[in-house]
């Protein structure tokens, strides 16, 4: 077998504009890929060391500014303009007309109701019977190992170790609050540091691997939904019935019956989302400011549920159980996606739960905009007129 | 209530370089955020018109380049070199070395086996038996209804009208090709206009809405991955024993238990994903490449399969039901988007099932490298040499 | 080790009273439980062949009279009483309850919308392209094949051969209509006669195992939701303002949100079923007509469905996807069973569906009586007067 | 509308032969249906109060015995004949053929690992933060509500509020053991006894409905899989190559490769149980000891896991997460099904553990012989010779 070329790399300095350049002549050759517009980056690709490896150059993804929405949360107060980073025609339209319906009936409350980030190493026994008094050690054993984990960082805390035993094993989610920062990483280092903590210090020296996938990264699952990943965060407003039939051109009412039916609809499909589409919204303004952007998998499941007033208005609400963000660290500090964090005055420490609200006032008012289009009938239409199809 | 200012829009030409100034002012006006790297595109804004609104600049997202990667695929044939953007650190390296281990190993298959994209209306019935009757006449009825449909599109066919009654409804779901374009709007328009003919010649005139939420569009579901969304993309290797431990540090036996103890927690947990870690590589890739990067939600999900061979080697395989991406239209042609799909030679006509290939191959990479990383122990290690971590 | 004694067998003739009793002494003596209830039974014990192994007697489970439910159904027409065997205090006082809030309303119409009874086979090949390609010679031989299917049995009908290709194997469904059997064992003679024929036919000489594990025989799964397993059935009635409030004591406006609220608990808990409990009614009325008990599995799943109108009364729906259930074979022939059915004139040919709709107006009168009892805050009061706890 | 006559009641004593059959004539002459079967039972009427409502008889369910079984549980320890009431033909035989495979192959390990029996109210709030910060008021008050709770039951004991905040509610899961008996009864008061102390001590009085749907009673739920409900039991032993050779004519290799297959099934069709078929062992086992029956559609989700040892045994179990069972109360007193439970020595206090061992173990019985037949390509050939269809 002969061996395609490697990919050029400079162990002294890879981070150079220089050696972009060498990579993507490299690739040129092969390819006749003209490359012009990704070297035509303006970043200093030393700025990128940690975020990538084998630099070429950056990809150009359009931005937009969404809004004003009207924010009254916990952290997260006043009228934002939501940066959102994406080439979905109609996405940043369709968004602002949902901000603008939020607004115009007096904002959104959001409100970050629980934190935990989890690594979920398994434990593995002769027997059951082993794995369940493995279990009742670590309950005993619960403040050292809360201490030497937290040994690894200075903002993660270990709140919790949930026990899920099967067969011979004892799978376990190591639960933490991560500050700032996503914590993927840091709640990894300290739970590494605790399992050997614990394979040193319990009689029976158990192995461990350091993922059981119940954690479940970068996925979607059920026990994201019911248990948490990274933020569980609550956003709800309650449409005016005169801003639903000037703005959004439905009726309160059949936005109520629309729910039972796209309610339904969710549980015979078996959908982790049971409104109308938190990705977009999420994927674009993950982008814009640095998330990573692979936790859409995990960040777009929620439960949306709505309520019909006495008033004839209409509470909305989503729920996003698994909302995974930083201001700190990753992607956060790179030079664009720094400034959308700033646009949104959410750079830096102390800044993530107030992220967390606008991500689900963001997700609120996409499904706003979009389960009012559906139903006003003018969903195709819309997208002729803004979008791809032009 | 005092309304917050509008943002600025130019009705007769919203897409020039002083429009996203003057943008750009209103909003550093307003946060004190300074705008001068997401002002630092090189873009034409005139080209992102159909892409986003209310254009401000770009974002600038790190691109590296990973592989090379054998595929032996159906319509995916050499050695590759995969352009990804993220700002994950490690994700690069850590893709490039899972691409070498199956490379060596002699390259990886790739086989699309089902095409499937859905719109999903919706049509509500005084009861279930003229639901019932009324799904009778869409069978009956199949054929014209197919013509209507295809009369929106040049690509699209409609390949099938599933139903799914609940209640005193009919949901249903009218799956179509569609081309290299992902499919999305067309298949809305077709079934808008499929729907239209329908109330008209049906004689009950049934009220229908277009999307009774079981599409299930920009999120996972159990639908999707039983009937596919997308398309369905498998890709299989046979892991080398010596590749295994030369460049894994893992033994396939060790593998193949894990393979074990990952299954029961993706079980436990109710995972979209029974692998490792897919959203990584497709969020990358789709960024890279100009693809809807919400479709995460419903890419991620798949089923991963392994089998130890009586020779000692390991069979590797990842099913992705559920992979919606595009070689036309879109965010494709944007410049730096475009010149990745190049570097693939999957810009345009004809490509899509050969980048759905890729897709598959790149997220079978993936798991190579990080379900090996955890096994062989360095997985918290290799975030901290690389990482953000360090 | 030393093994256990085996229980005594005759091999000439294992169903008479002595061989029962013989069982009984042997028992008796391992343990000392007196089997005297267990014995004082009063049917033949030879009837009990092809039912049972190793008969030592019956168990006499009590069976309750519940009704009257005025059913509208396509085959279940008039008032019918209903027989429950069941050991759960205030279940039959309660299904009564809710059958009269349902005539008094009118009846509930029930409707058999979907048949289909499978069984699963895998196929295994050496990669995922021979996986494709033998499903496409499945698609064109699909004549022939269900030819050879049906040669098996005189009722059953192969409908469908639904194809999940993962890695390198092709899952499929063999789906079938059943006449008045369930069909579990029907379908398992002609797919593996079917299978047979494809192994000898096929070029490949393919090996495959008769269940893949997607049935899902005696288990919930989402497939079933989606797909039906057995009989997929709906019961919907509009319940009256005034039986709501004078026999319910409950509002429908409150029932409406309670809807709402029970529907985002079933989304929030991934449950089966989504209105109050169909595994009740089910079980009970399953063991009364010698269904087999363990479809409770099967058949509890299900989607709840209610809608408030105008008139101020309230629609209100299950749709079962997975009814199994039989009007001839298995137990439905014992003496006690066959008459529960001949109760319901539900014996023999021609009634399948007639007592599927059956199941279904049961399901929904327990519904209506649980949720009422649930919002009127008398569910505790109710166990407490008649149930266990008295 | 006329109405249909009521079933005949006797308000003073309803409990009779006679009254039985006042009623049995009354639906005698309904439907001409002859209940000669029916009324041949030799319990006393009176023995029913409680369990049953409008009694007209007993439906006798054939009774057989299999194993025997070794059990090395913690609490089931020796040789076990199992009672199990089913009408299904080859049941018992199947059944007999894995408790004897797991007998020779030195028995089987059980352990309850975890208990967990939940009301789950539902408490209403004007926003998500109210909600929140009544979730922390009843962490704070933790000891008290356990307190009044517990105030009802001798043996139940509060130990968990588990909190699901969705919207502007809380679901909360109240989760106590209960000793010997199932507990759904038992723990609907404490809480409801609960609830009505925390809404007269809360400042906001608020309002709550006792079930938010979350329990998930008498339904299967992603939530009964993670979190427990009932009992959660985990059976597991080594299945000796010998053993599978002659016994089973299977080879633990391909068991193995089976259970990959099957596991991928399983996730594919989103099945409540990942092994072959647990329903019908805990369904017959129910029925035969006076179970709640309904509980099958709990009680019946699982996690099968198995490993090839280096020896060519085969590690084997299965992890039950909801059994739903009880020693004592409900129908458990009534004559045959006390019977049954004295065989296993499980009728009264301090047995319900060791009753859930059983049931465990059994489950992997059947699964041991039904996976073996399928795999051995007998299972169609077996419901010849024994089942239905001879």
């Amino acid at each position: 077998m002969t061996r395609a070329d490697p990919i050029p790399r400079n162990p002294d300095n890879d981070y150079s504009g220089e050696q972009a350049a060498r990579r993507r002549d490299f690739i040129r050759g092969k390819t006749g890929a003209n490359l012009g517009a990704v070297a035509a980056f303006s970043i200093d690709p030393a700025v990128t060391q940690g975020n990538i490896e084998n630099f070429i150059g950056t990809i150009q993804m359009p931005l937009g500014l969404a809004g004003p929405i009207r924010i009254r949360g916990e952290h997260a107060k006043g009228d934002f303009y939501v940066p959102l980073a994406t080439t979905e025609g109609t996405l940043v339209a369709s968004y602002s007309r949902g901000m603008r319906a939020i607004s115009e009936s007096g904002g959104v409350k959001t409100t970050v109701v629980k934190h935990s980030m989890q690594r979920a190493p398994v434990f593995l026994f002769e027997d059951a019977l082993e794995a369940r008094d493995f279990g009742d050690w670590l309950k005993n054993n619960r403040a050292e190992i809360g201490q030497v984990a937290e040994s690894t960082t200075s903002s993660g805390k270990l709140v919790e170790i949930e026990q899920y035993p099967v067969a011979n094993m004892l799978y376990t989610r190591f639960c933490y609050t991560t500050g700032d920062a996503a914590g993927q990483n840091m709640t990894g280092k300290a739970t590494f540091v605790a399992c050997e903590w614990i394979r040193k210090n319990h009689p029976l020296k158990p192995r461990y691997i350091l993922s059981g996938a119940i954690d479940t990264d970068k996925k979607h699952s059920a026990m994201n939904l019911i248990q948490t990943r990274g933020k569980r965060v609550i956003a709800e407003f309650t449409l005016k019935k005169e801003v639903a039939h000037e703005l959004l051109r439905v009726d309160p009412e059949n936005l109520y019956r629309y729910r039972q039916i796209a309610a339904v609809g969710a549980i015979q499909a078996g959908s982790a989302y049971s409104g109308a589409h938190s990705a977009n919204g999420i994927a674009a303004l993950f982008i814009a400011t640095g998330q990573d952007e692979a936790n859409v998998a995990e960040s777009h499941a929620g439960i949306t549920y709505g309520q019909l007033l006495d008033s004839g208005d209409y509470y909305w609400s989503v729920t996003l159980p698994a909302v995974i963000c930083a201001t700190w660290g990753g992607g956060t500090g790179l030079p664009c996606q720094r400034e959308c964090l700033e646009m949104l005055d959410c750079y830096g420490a102390g800044k993530a739960d107030k992220f967390a609200e606008i991500v689900a006032a963001v997700v609120l008012a996409g499904d706003v905009s979009l389960t009012s289009a559906v139903l006003a009938g003018d969903w195709v239409a819309s997208h002729e007129t803004h979008g791809r199809n032009r």
